[in-house]
């Protein structure tokens, strides 16, 4: 028998996976039961995401220059920390070692500044993600409408009020010490993260628009968003809390880091 | 319409691709065109194998450390180094800075101790892997037989003997100041890597031996194997050269890098 080496190459070849699981590392530092249970939910969404969540806690003792070890330690495909950190701990510094190319939160000053100046190929901060998934389902479209925002915070608010006005929207953000919750009324889209339970009430606003709660706090042990629910009788659109923003957020996250580790030319 | 975000969240988990193509670096210094052409070879098999072959080229001039620095550098899931290195690099040094968990090649000390002492998930260097390959689809079992290596290279003498050795046959070595080519005559298997050309003949076998020719070299500028032709007609199981043992070593290498870039606990 004269062997066929070219064969067997080639049998061999087709049965060998050339590919390898993404591995997302979640730096925690002084965890408590709200991080443990975020943390135990994005690592469902990895494994639904066929990746996996590698979680690094640390203690609440640990120094800034310890959660930056944390983060640039090498082995990671993509790395978030999850924030708040400690009062002791320099947050902007932690979140600006993330390399540029790991960075699925967008929340180093290298990425937010892709996704500010509309870069080509920046992503999205996972909440904007979430927003612009949702408006696109509901086929709401953005450009020339009114917009108000509420809050303006790193995650939900300076973001998203961004990304609107990038789309063509006339933006209004209103935060505790400037607008007016009468704004509300004209909004066609309106995008809240202030955490303050029950602050929109049907009356606030019109009939017809599109109300995406991205605000979350808690009242009487439950999890609840900004808007009451009885919004959804007079919205055209309204997610609910929880259930709403917050997991496609998290999904935006996981699609964030499988685009970071693909080739460009690749489709996603 | 109340927006449901866990049924968006599961359609985008579901298209997300969690999985990384892998990245294999083959480091390669002061290029020939044999090595142009191994190269171009290899990236047309990582291909097959859905990797990306990533070939990093250093000039003649290059010192051990450039070579280490260019093997050391992140970012690859797999690091090889196309030998023979020039002579004023120190070869050994080069292969022991390939880290343990990128040598799919198993030339490092450290990885080839783990297969010297047939370590639980040791790789097999590729050329052992080939011969393997090849015995098993030829049904021919290892244990009790007699055995010929010609040779004792870095490459295939000396792992091919060693392997043969922990798979219960007794070895004799051949090589160019010991041994005396009338051994072949009881061997039931062969294996060469000489590198000369007819210098197995097929009067020098027995009827029915399995003959593996890993041995290359040029001959009126084709590449030859150790073995005549010929002696496909004594043999029971013969790899030709070119065609044989080489692309399937190739093709176990690229195995090697996938297995080193899985989850132990993943069937290959």
């Amino acid at each position: 028998m004269i062997v066929d080496g070219r064969a067997i190459t080639s049998e061999i070849l087709a049965r060998v996976r050339g590919k390898k699981t993404l591995t997302v590392r979640a730096v925690s530092v002084s965890p408590s039961p709200a991080t443990e249970s975020y943390l135990a939910i994005k690592a469902s969404r990895a494994e639904d995401a066929g990746m996996e969540l590698e979680v690094l806690q640390l203690l609440d003792s640990a120094t800034t220059e310890e959660v930056i070890a944390a983060v640039r330690e090498p082995g990671a495909d993509a790395i978030i920390v999850q924030l708040p950190l400690p009062d002791g701990i320099d947050t902007q510094a932690v979140l600006d070692s993330i390399p540029l190319e790991k960075d699925a939160d967008v929340l180093s000053r290298a990425a937010y500044a892709r996704f500010e100046n509309g870069e080509d190929g920046a992503l999205l901060p996972p909440v904007v993600g979430a927003v612009r998934e949702i408006l696109e389902r509901g086929g709401i479209e953005v450009p020339g409408k009114r917009a108000v925002v509420i809050g303006q915070g790193r995650l939900v608010g300076a973001p998203v009020a961004l990304w609107l006005k990038q789309q063509g929207a006339s933006v209004s953000v209103l935060t505790r010490e400037s607008g007016d919750l009468a704004e509300l009324k004209d909004a066609d889209i309106i995008v809240s993260g202030a955490g303050v339970a029950g602050l929109i009430q049907p009356n606030h606003v019109r009939q017809g628009v599109a109300l995406i709660d991205a605000g979350t706090s808690e009242s009487s042990g439950a999890i609840v968003g900004d808007a009451d629910p009885a919004c959804a009788e007079v919205a055209a659109l309204f997610t609910p809390v929880p259930g709403g923003v917050g997991p496609v957020a998290v999904a935006c996250l996981f699609a964030n880091a499988a685009r970071l580790n693909h080739n460009p030319s690749e489709a996603l």
